[in-house]
């Protein structure tokens, strides 16, 4: 498997690209926002995979309550799988907990889904179909 | 710049390996313990990159305190970088704050140095020399 990007919780999505620009190997892609979820996100290259950097558009949703919880930093691991649905369904028939029964839209146009950090002992993972 | 690893903090390097492995491209490295720092860590390949996962091998050591503190979870995430003397010059010529001023051996035989979280909004980034 690939890892497709690993997703940093951040206050101010500017101040981040400001910080991780030097590190990268290509331009930060242009801010979107990511529906149902409350989140802005921008993706950084770094050779064969991306940061992408989220940051909330509100407090009350997923990342603003990781930032109010934990302060900023490292929030999720991101996995490329041919189908997000089989990789969930993986994960549950080995006893895993998920957070996403089924895949669903996410940022850049692809299909995403979560698993719960319960299944990868205490770490968000994320399964990105494609690209 | 390249991503070398994404360190994971966990309390069993066994019971990780076990939950990562199905989502590795390739077989974990012999687990090793690092010089200083109290720490047994093995690396798991995937695709271009790795997963790092770290067990204390007692409590109060920085991975110790980190998993008493936060429980297990995404731990830092490394750099591959030609120079890491001259990475950290580089974060300290902007201002940032350091860990380790200098390079210093770490896992795999490679030199290793760790930025302060401050300087990356709340991130623990190492650069790590080479391969």
């Amino acid at each position: 498997m690939q890892l497709d990007h690993l997703g940093i919780a951040v206050e101010n999505l500017d101040a981040a690209l400001r910080a991780y620009g030097p590190l990268a190997s290509g331009a930060a892609s242009t801010p979107e926002v990511v529906g149902g979820q409350d989140v802005r996100v921008s993706f950084l290259p770094l050779g064969a995979t991306h940061l992408e950097f989220l940051e909330p558009t509100k407090p009350d949703s997923p990342v603003g309550r990781f930032l109010a919880r934990r302060g900023p930093g490292l929030h999720h691991v991101a996995f490329a799988v041919p189908n997000v649905d089989a990789a969930l369904a993986s994960i549950r028939e080995r006893g895993g907990r998920l957070i996403d029964d089924r895949s669903r839209p996410g940022a850049r146009g692809r299909r995403v889904g979560f698993a719960h950090p319960s299944a990868f002992l205490g770490s968000l993972v994320e399964f990105v179909e494609g690209p």
